[in-house]
């Protein structure tokens, strides 16, 4: 359908930002490309002696409407759609000359209205008209047509151009295209978002915006094609946002070992998450979406150890996640003594990589830590639907804990309480987490009924040989009845921590009190399905 | 910044579905409203008797490229983008009169894609440049344009032209062109799809579209804000796709009750894509995210009967659905026996409506059955990253069932060994099912090694007086080891249905023979997390 390789003759530039303009137009205009351009754009190549046409002088119409109105014109507009070949006639007869390159970005829409306070006149008159309909012209005849949208393309564009003789080719003008209308997307996703969250056309209704637009648009970027999903018949890929979060999973670097699965990442994305959220040094250990060994300590050994004694038998072919560099002798103990899917850490000492790389197949992961900055909101799919939130990143301090009982816990006591509270945020509900001296002794996950998910956690500590009297308890939503104190007490659980909010509180806090139990509520709730 | 009621005089009108458009262009017209189009659509308006007047005689410019440029000319957008007042002598030195509605939908790409193998030149063909540049400058300019591009909405503007003497409001054309936007943004976001699934500009490049495109895109529709999200310090909405599937969750009507909460609508979604799986009449209960008890029967209060005996204690509380019109006499035993947080049903009689009314709290929806088809893709949310997949659609049926073992089940353990199969596939990995006659006997969910599942399955069942000995049992995973095995067999089962797959395969059929117990392997996993 297209040529494969296409000379470029004439360049429309037209951008907001400015970056890399001059050197692209120095180096089109040493291939004698003609250039044309508008407004700030045009001078910024005119101020540097370089040619350049306005578009007005093609269109023979000015600029009007303070710029509202100047590419829109069947010169321009044909001139990008005019297919070479078949529509050289009633080009001709038109006048209107083929562009063969656009190089256009788009008002700052976006970076305005990130923006809580801007105007709402500043919001409607950073919508583009103008450019997204040129790179869509431009992109949908990419047949004969390149467009660049992205001052990271121009270094290609000028190369290709080099390497062939001024000219580019049918895949590269396809790719552009389709970054192009990739780039639009976004633009045009991100002006339904802001302009379906205004109720009233107006300042105070471009400031009260709702948190959950009318309509919600989301663009995502393919990172990697994944062997298989959740199950080996499920197709799969994963996907960045467009902006990652410093910090983030999606940051990671693959240093070594096979190719991630989805499961390996749903599970990493546990993992790092509960581990960043610990100032002193620390190790979680995640298997089948659950913490099943977490532990701080002084050194990044000791953590790993203490994590793994909580429940070796699931630490087997887990992920085991760190905040710490990872130590030679640490890897060396961990991949001495167990299978790992996945190992992650902020980074490595060379003798740790070095070590790794004996075993070829573990995954290591580098995440550069960064303060804490999650997800803004989260997601669940539905038949049809979607659940959005304001992520879960609600930190609990110790000026928090309300002691409801008689008893007040020790210092130890508290350690321990906001520890297992860290913890218990990160496990599945009903989650029930066993806890002392800075690490977990028993997990109680997933469970339908709380008092379940209590019973798991004592059988898998006696299972671990680890011991539960002296150890704390949280729970990650409140207690329903006594029967969830009364079990814990006959493990010899000496405090417990809980948001607190039953109907029951009193009998509950009386069951805590006759045991002679610690009860602190958070106030806060950390379901987590 | 805008006058609130504004005379419409001129409308342009150019759509690719001609739904309606007659009757609103005699409305427009019977108002004196001067007629402006192009192509097919002034040739439908001139068919019914109504003058029209061509864009071309407008622009001065004819339309050219096979209608790839017609509208996109000054004397169009200055009449889109011109601000009354501001712009007037400008408007009036160009000769530009101000177009104060344009109605207009965009060639039919989606639709043109949806069909796999569209050609290449189809596509490209299929996306609309003018169209989408003219509804983004109407929909700019709000202040004083209005812009309808569904046929939907010709009746709101005709109504609203009647009733302010041929003026439309502000907040109208706001409404409106946030509208155009939204529609522009879907439109955006399925080109991005399309296009950045392609490898190769070419037919074969058409047909070989990629699974999961380079970017993503999606646009979802406000349903409703929830009073939190999955933790009351967590905000949080429920969107529905553009075109929801028949017989998902997000066609629901709720006929009663309090509002849905976040964690009704996680697990609606459960309880409901577990119980249309089954063709016969069904029950299942939900909480925390899993099924607690799950029956099939003769009756609908039979279902119910057996679901809740599974685990009465979690039962409490819980999501209830049903595949079958719910009748009176089941609503009422279920009611006077028990706090209910949602009912579902494909349909309700309507004695268990009024039944219903006496508990005015519960939530009950009516959801339409239709046949299974579950989303597409489904996604899990990471730091930063989103995983996506196909949807786990996956039905085993008899005819894949492989003995492996020396004993073959009976019919009636085939049966409950199906059952116990679909049921595992909804209950959190590592999930193990234990079932007798069509019913749950125990349900053990969401722990990190599946030994624990089983045990929990067993306790469950034990303390719910339910008797294991001679049931089947699910996993849905392989066995690594034949301990599982091993505690069931102590537990009195009888057949075991599990995919097969580990290395230790072969250690864990001959347990199965040694212990009596029947073993078919399914040849997929379910794992859900």
């Amino acid at each position: 359908m297209s040529a494969d390789l296409l000379p470029v003759r004439r360049a429309l530039l037209s951008v907001s930002d400015k970056t890399g303009l001059v050197e692209l137009a120095t180096a089109l205009a040493a291939r004698g490309i003609e250039l044309l351009s508008t407004g700030g754009t045009a001078k910024a190549i005119r101020d540097a002696g370089l040619p350049v046409k306005d578009v007005s002088d093609i269109t023979g119409f000015p600029e009007i409407m303070d710029g509202r109105v100047k590419t829109l014109h069947p010169k321009v507009h044909g001139g990008l759609l005019g297919r070479r070949g078949m529509d050289d006639a009633v080009m001709a007869e038109h006048g209107i000359e083929g562009i063969d390159l656009l190089v256009l970005n788009l008002y700052p829409f976006e970076k305005v209205t990130a923006n809580p306070d801007a105007k709402f006149d500043d919001i409607v008159e950073n919508i583009d008209i103008g450019g997204p309909a040129m790179l869509r012209a431009a992109a949908k005849n990419f047949a004969y047509v390149a467009v660049a949208t992205d001052p990271a393309q121009y270094a290609g564009v000028v190369e290709e151009l080099g390497a062939n003789d001024g000219r580019l080719s049918a895949q590269t003008r396809f790719k552009l295209g389709v970054a192009a209308f990739n780039r639009v997307a976004q633009y045009d996703a991100a002006i339904s978002n802001v302009l379906s969250a205004i109720e009233i056309p107006s300042d105070e209704g471009a400031k009260n915006r709702k948190r959950f637009s009318d309509q919600a648009n989301g663009s995502f970027v393919k990172v990697m094609d994944l062997r298989y999903g959740e199950n080996p018949h499920q197709q799969a890929a994963f996907y960045r946002d467009l902006y990652p979060a410093p910090g983030s999973l999606a940051t990671f670097v693959q240093l070594q070992g096979k190719e991630l699965s989805y499961n390996n990442i749903a599970d990493s994305d546990a993992a790092w998450e509960c581990v960043r959220q610990f100032d002193v040094p620390a190790c979680v250990i995640v298997k089948h979406a659950n913490p099943c060994g977490v532990a701080v300590g002084a050194s990044v050994l000791e953590t790993y150890e203490k994590a793994y004694e909580t429940d070796p038998t699931s630490a087997f072919g887990g992920i085991l996640a760190f905040n710490r560099t990872l130590d030679a002798a640490t890897a060396k103990t961990i991949l001495d003594r167990q299978f790992v899917e996945v190992l992650i850490a902020p980074d490595y000492e060379e003798g740790a990589l070095d070590y790794a790389k004996k075993k070829a197949n573990v995954r290591v992961l580098r995440i550069p830590l960064a303060p804490a900055s999650r997800n803004f909101i989260d997601t669940k799919r539905v038949g049809s639907g979607l659940l959005m939130q304001t992520a879960d990143d609600r930190v609990v301090g110790r000026d928090e804990l309300k002691v409801v009982g008689k008893i007040a816990p020790t210092e130890a006591q508290f350690a321990d309480l906001l520890f297992a509270w860290k913890v218990a945020k990160f496990v599945k509900s009903n989650a029930i987490v066993y806890a002392k001296d800075q690490r977990t002794i028993g997990v109680g996950a997933g469970q339908m009924s709380r008092v379940y998910s209590a019973r798991i956690a004592g059988i898998k500590a006696v299972d671990a040989n680890l011991v539960v009297p002296g150890s704390v308890m949280a729970s990650d939503a409140f207690f329903p009845f006594r029967d969830g104190i009364d079990a814990a007490a006959e493990a010899g659980i000496k405090a417990v921590i809980q948001p607190g909010g039953s109907m029951r509180d009193n009998e509950v806090i009386a069951a805590a009190d006759e045991h002679g139990i610690a009860m602190v509520f958070t106030g806060v709730r950390h379901f987590r399905h």
